[in-house]
């Protein structure tokens, strides 16, 4: 096992560590479906995974994916913004976001500072214990430097007593790379 | 196991998963002695340790902690700057660096920005593929500042396709935490 995965996976790394099976889990970024399925894997039948998005055509994508696997009675698909993870009852085991647009889809309904920012800390706040929230960051594009400052402005402020927060970034990439925080909540 | 260990633990980690028992390890920065007698728990009695440091107080210290866990014979610690790891033949496993000034010692005998980027440089060379170099840095003092600024970028041009470096930084602390850079040969 490499001691320097793709951040893709250093994420997952975290999320195994901390996750038990029949936890709930929360995709906040739907997406193409990888981290929904990922996360339905790792919480397995008696658990539970909630996924957002507000395209229509990812939910859908999600949709066939987890029906293949035969895993789609364990989540929740929901086609409205993550900031509605607000109205959600903890406790949660781990909260993922993959930042940015969908692949090979609009790049102006990318993720939104104001509103990642919101949804971070609707996220922190159902967070368990040992709990973990994951977020990968993408500068390559207009909105997510604006969004990079604003997440990492919010996370720097975070009260050291409640959580830690782990910055993890190659150095030597082309910039374009993204890269990690990882926040534990103690 | 904290998935969320202090950066000391973290390069430890790195260096862990990367060294062999009997393979040849480098402490750049001897200081106080804890990572001379790390490397030297970790290499075994068939390995061998070469440390610097500058100031004969490091050396003598070490010396004698070294002495009294029984490991001397297994570490050869020098009293010259660590640009002259130039002078070794490699391979080696592991480098590792703490940067700063001795802890309870003179402030303005810190390392500084260009014999530590010398020193790093020379290090990478001697890096058996799979070999690990840690680097903990402190931007709490003046020098500090200016060596953070110039090992980042030298570390930034490193080639992709010979090393991976990572930086690895929890961001909600106070300003004078240090943080890591793990950069592994390929």
């Amino acid at each position: 096992m490499s001691l320097m995965p793709n951040v893709l996976e250093v994420v997952r790394r975290y999320i195994r560590e901390s996750a038990k099976p029949g936890e709930t889990l929360i995709d906040a970024t739907m997406g193409n479906g990888n981290d929904t399925l990922f996360l339905a894997q790792l919480t397995g039948e008696t658990g539970r995974v909630i996924a957002y998005d507000v395209q229509a055509q990812a939910v859908e994508k999600t949709r066939q994916r987890l029906e293949e696997e035969g895993m789609l009675d364990r989540v929740e698909l929901r086609l409205e913004s993550h900031v509605e993870m607000g109205q959600l009852a903890g406790p949660v085991a781990a909260v993922m976001f993959n930042l940015g647009y969908l692949p090979g889809g609009d790049e102006a309904l990318s993720t939104q500072a104001e509103t990642t920012v919101q949804a971070i800390e609707a996220g922190l706040t159902l967070l368990r214990p040992g709990g973990m929230m994951t977020i990968v960051i993408y500068v390559g594009h207009q909105a997510g430097v604006v969004e990079k400052e604003a997440v990492e402005a919010y996370c720097e402020q975070l009260d050291l007593g409640q959580y830690f927060v782990l910055k993890y970034q190659y150095l030597n990439q082309k910039n374009q790379a993204p890269f990690v925080l990882v926040i534990e909540k103690r």
